[in-house]
């Protein structure tokens, strides 16, 4: 007999009770995320739209809405809480479990103070204000699903790699405080006789992000990205032979609005941590209603 | 006594009938229009919003759709009617009256041949055909009244010209046959010290292009926009000392959606003439249920 690993079996003992506990998929990968059993949800809770993550003072939350609002391609809104209460959101679709916090049930979060980013955390219980509002972006895991489904799998997911992000011109239009952005786009390779198929399975997504911004090496050019093997976030993706890149909106992009909002902001800002997301309990069935995101009324 | 002119009696009679039939100042304004008695629209029944137009054959309807939903901004959509129905709007309170016809009620019309103007017309009715879906898409004239009610009157209302268009660099985000378009945007000159009221005022007509998006001369350089003085459509506009740029999004996008599809787009397509909109019967006091837009089911 070997030794025991104590922790590992309090984790399967807690993951079994979660397990009991847990109403839908989507409520177990939150509670496995609250208690940091779970990390990178790529892939966790097939079928349930996963989403982005930024928290910010009250006073800016108009500001932000209208942003969401007129750039629902990068930062479609899937949902919003109420100011300072961190256990609803707005729609009541988007989180149906009674048993939900916001400021645990990320894996992984980041403070912005000033527009720079200032730390990770594994919660917000101590940071968070009743003054604060947690918007939800739609994120691009929900679509990755579907390409998979038709034989399509983002090279990424293959390679057990982290996607491939940059910084490209596409501007993000401004909303009140929130001007001077562009927008965050992933990228994923493929050939191109595969282009229009890639387009037809996630251009339904339009809450998620939907269909690719450019594609090919012209598209990249286009939107400003001279290397594509030098990404500004993540990790550079392989090329076999043909391919081309493929670019889509990405749930970045608030984090990127934020810090060219800068000093404009006072009092601590939070988003999730990259790859880090939230399970709701929308699913690809509500794809339809959401269209390209909610109100945030 | 002098000479009567029998269209001017013809015109003022047909005047009153369409005053006493009409069922609001929206209504009067389409019959007005129908009967080519108002053309410029601008001004025409305050507080109503007006539409751009765009019609397309059947197949490409939900593309569109999909590219007005991801380019609110430019794009905002404020109905759509039925394919084949030129009579009726969803959602149907963008057009309330039952004498309505998206053929007659706007005062002219652009027609479109393979991504080709090939002419201007006062109707549709014997192009139109069962096929055909007509889109509805806010207008700056709705914002342009908040302007001047706040003491910011539009500089080309004061000097009754037509306001400054041009082509920007701003991305058309892709949706299906729809790609490789610029965003036109429209132009208003304004000093500093009022930027702020100019972007708060139009802020909360998110369904007719809302805030601006851009301004100053570096705003300018940034859309890719030179020169100031010469715009791509409509006239120049007087600078008085100090003042600066200030650009919206402007309706006029989507025929520049359907120049940049050409080909692709099989079938005629009909367009507003610019400046000649249509009168809705959604009113400002719509604009927060509208939010960027209706989603055009």
């Amino acid at each position: 007999m070997g030794s025991i690993d104590i922790d590992a079996v309090d984790a399967d003992a807690l993951r079994a009770k979660i397990a009991k506990q847990a109403t839908s998929p989507a409520h177990e990968a939150r509670l496995l995320c609250r208690h940091n059993l779970l990390t990178n949800t790529s892939g966790a809770a097939p079928g349930f739209l996963q989403a982005n993550l930024l928290v910010l003072p009250s006073k800016y939350a108009g500001h932000f809405r209208d942003l969401c609002l007129r750039n629902p391609v990068s930062c479609p809104l899937l949902g919003v809480t109420s100011p300072g209460d961190p256990h609803t959101v707005s729609p009541a679709g988007c989180i149906k479990s009674p048993d939900f916090d916001l400021r645990t049930d990320f894996p992984k979060y980041r403070v912005y103070k000033g527009g720079k980013f200032v730390g990770s955390r594994t919660n917000l219980l101590d940071v968070w204000t009743p003054d604060h509002v947690g918007f939800l972006i739609g994120c691009s895991f929900s679509f990755e699903d579907a390409l998979t489904a038709a034989g399509l799998q983002p090279r990424h997911q293959i390679t057990g790699s982290v996607v491939s992000m940059f910084r490209s011109n596409i501007p993000v239009l401004p909303a009140g405080v929130f001007s001077g952005a562009k927008c965050i786009v992933s990228m994923r390779p493929y050939r191109p006789e595969d282009l229009e198929r890639v387009r037809d399975v996630t251009r339904p997504f339009l809450s998620t992000h939907g269909e690719p911004v450019a594609w090919g090496y012209d598209g990249a050019k286009e939107i400003g990205i001279e290397d594509v093997t030098k990404p500004d976030f993540g990790e550079p993706q392989v090329f076999e032979e043909g391919e081309v890149p493929v670019f889509w909106a990405c749930g970045v992009t608030p984090q990127m609005v934020v810090e060219s909002a800068g000093d404009k902001v006072e009092g601590l800002v939070f988003a999730h941590e990259p790859g880090h997301m939230l399970v709701t309990d929308w699913t690809t069935g509500d794809l339809e209603k959401l269209r390209s995101g909610v109100g945030g009324s």
